[in-house]
């Protein structure tokens, strides 16, 4: 199914909303631009924008408003959007992109731009790429793409500014007001020693304020964290965060400086990688983005959907163990479903704070005994409260203090499980090398499921039949 | 309870594990240190770690070994690390504190982090550390305090570096070169016009580079940013990475420069707004924490689990409406938790993509129809396909093909509706100015939990009785 333009005269029509990063109004006169073929009228309307609302527009418009505006907007179309676009929408728009107007748009980028623009591609859109680049930047990128992807060598930037250790700030100066070529964005001089080995950091600040004559060596940076180029980017992003880094010196094997990665890209891994665990944390594929087609879309759902019917299956071969009892009270048809579904939220509770707590290391060997013994408590107290509420529903309801107890009772047992379960099974899957918000949903799901109906209608069993 | 230092013992001997950001060893000789009152062997373990890890530490090791350590390190205690604790533990580490020692920790702070201390104090505590404070930075700290709680004003620190528009880059230099007191940290000169209103950025490594004779102005940078100082925290953090941006100017409501933000901070408030959304997503209060005790843990996560017992009940409600029929056919009850489930799963899938979108404003006025219809559309693939499939298991497993059609007629209702509700809940509260990621879950089970019963038990009543 593609998207037809005529849905767009409806959505004009709509009012405009404040908190829009882009406003409705303004996206409205660009596609009235491009309906109208009208070039210069778009490129006036797009002069004001930035790169990343392009971006945004272009995967919240549909597939053929954004084909011919990338048509008519042609020569414009920089290489920074590019490089802001989601991974699907890029392939399609270059894939639109004229071949001199690709090139051209590469040529301008950064590198490591470059690097991340290409490892998404496929090896044909690939080397169509790396041969319209200049020589040196071609190798710089095929350098960039042998170390591991998701790797420190990956995201750093490979133009570094350094400086011998023995300098002082004078020479420093002079040495950055002597050189032609500097980065856009540097924020630090990198001091190495004679095997270029990085061993402090002194801040463009404190060059700037400090004497002539003083050693480089003595206004360095307290915190200074040196990154191998093949720790992986999750990593190095919490690094950065974690020490207040804002720029970091990466070394090879050989611990001799390769390149330097920079708090912006930092935050863009940290981003990305809070986005990933929410999304596998609700079973949606990582990679799940808006303007993903409904193919794909359905696609990357569909596995934990069918993982979640598994589950809901053996939940009911535990029903069917009682399929006497239920006939004789139905009564408990109507009631089980509350256990259950009380154990899955707790678990679903303390899974998320176990996962949240592993990806920023806050759970370590320290006090994982401890937690565990808290989250069994937290199920223990809040059972008893909802096991009293229960009770008073289940006997006021259908008029059985025994029913009342046994579903009090099934409370209980089930969320301290679930705090259990929703502690432990995270934990373990770590150890294991698993990712924990990948795949504790569906364990947790299947104890609650499967303790909650089978305590509540097994103690029923007991003590009512 | 109280956690007694006997588990230790038991938790040292366990294995290290070296993927841990404070090796178990480090922490264990630590306390090593603390048990015999080795206050020269605590500092010279203490010495090499940062005051975050430091932090980590205090918050993991258990509230009487955090006690003894405070106690012994004494004036050792340097106000980082109580900027880098969370809350709880924060408040309990300054009633520990000696009052020269938090005197001494508070003076050493930057006058930001003195109000990210105090906002989060009780009013007491809060007099009495401004009243250590130099005169200076508590005038400083005070008219922070009157800016709104997560604003700019409250995140920005007052230093800035800023030059007359019309300078060139010698007088630059010459000025920053014969500053006193410049910010130990900052990446850009903020040019402003005679009213003292920001209009460029220049980065000091341009600044370096560029000739003496070169005006500021023809050298700023490209993208540049202004932030009013009323302006929520949250959007700060989504314009910084939206626009790679590494510091901003704060303006007043006359347009005036007064402060600016720098990326680190603006990292911070991302990574607490992701957490914040993650543990709101699974109905954990935001503001939960590994290291809060059993009885807050307890009353943050209450109130979710009493929200989801009423849309349970509300499920028994609709399931006590077809009493008769389980009754008849009691493979209904075994088999109406798999809609449920299902419906309620694929709504959570839908609803998070939702509600993320929202958050990064990919989903807007532009899109919102076609993502509305995506998600219709999608749930009604999966709904075929897992239609199928129980259609067969209802068939295989009870014999009945009626059985199998009304499951399969019933999935694909559900499925349906929880992909339209995923979407247009969040939308709706969001315009209705509720956060979409604290309240959508509820609602969502809700639906998929009453559509799935109702629709699979109503359509037996009329297939198979």
């Amino acid at each position: 199914m593609t998207d037809e333009p005529a849905e767009l005269v409806e959505e004009r029509e709509e009012e405009a909303d404040d908190s829009y990063a882009l406003p409705r109004k303004a996206v409205a006169q660009i596609l009235y631009a491009v309906d109208t073929n009208d070039r210069d009228q778009l490129i006036e309307l797009m002069e004001p924008l930035h790169a990343a609302d392009i971006a945004d527009m272009l995967e919240q418009i549909n597939a053929f408003d954004r084909m011919r505006l990338i048509k008519l907007y042609d020569r414009e179309f920089d290489g920074e959007i590019l490089s802001e676009l989601d991974e699907a929408i890029r392939e399609e728009v270059i894939g639109i992109l004229r071949p001199e107007v690709l090139a051209e748009a590469v040529r301008e980028m950064d590198s490591d731009d470059v690097v991340d623009l290409l490892e998404d591609l496929e090896e044909e859109q690939q080397e169509a790429i790396l041969e319209v680049l200049e020589d040196a930047d071609r190798v710089a990128v095929e350098q960039s793409l042998t170390y591991p992807e998701y790797s420190a060598g990956r995201l750093m930037q490979r133009e570094v500014v350094m400086a011998p250790e023995h300098w002082n700030v004078g020479e420093a100066i002079d040495y950055l007001r002597n050189t032609e070529d500097l980065p856009e964005q540097f924020y630090h001089v990198i001091l190495v020693d004679p095997k270029l080995r990085p061993v402090a950091n002194v801040t463009l600040g404190r060059l700037m304020s400090s004497r002539r004559e003083v050693l480089l060596g003595s206004i360095a940076e307290d915190t200074f964290h040196i990154i191998p180029v093949t720790r992986p980017e999750s990593e190095v992003a919490y690094a950065f965060n974690q020490y207040h880094l804002i720029s970091a010196p990466v070394v090879d094997e050989n611990d001799r400086l390769v390149g330097v990665i920079t708090i912006d890209d930092a935050m863009a891994v940290l981003d990305d990688e809070h986005e990933e665990d929410i999304l596998r944390l609700a079973g949606v594929g990582e990679e799940s983005r808006l303007s993903d087609s409904i193919l794909e879309t359905t696609k990357l759902r569909f596995p934990w959907l069918a993982v979640n019917l598994l589950t809901a299956v053996l939940a009911s071969l535990v029903i069917a163990q009682f399929e006497a009892a239920i006939t004789q009270v139905v009564a408990l048809a109507v009631l089980m479903p509350i256990v259950a579904s009380m154990g899955g939220n707790a678990g679903t509770q303390s899974l998320t704070v176990a996962v949240r707590a592993l990806a920023t290391k806050d759970l370590t060997g320290s006090n994982v005994w401890r937690v565990i013994r808290r989250e069994a408590f937290v199920g223990l107290v809040n059972g008893v409260a909802f096991a009293v509420i229960m009770a008073l529903v289940g006997f006021f309801w259908f008029g059985s203090p025994q029913l009342g107890a046994v579903i009090a009772a099934a409370m209980i047992i089930n969320l301290v499980v679930a705090g259990l379960a929703g502690i432990m099974i995270p934990v373990i899957l770590e150890k294991a090398g698993v990712d924990p918000a990948l795949a504790s949903g569906a364990f947790v799901t299947t104890v609650t499921d499967v303790v909650g109906f089978f305590a509540f209608l097994g103690l029923a069993v007991v003590v009512l039949l």
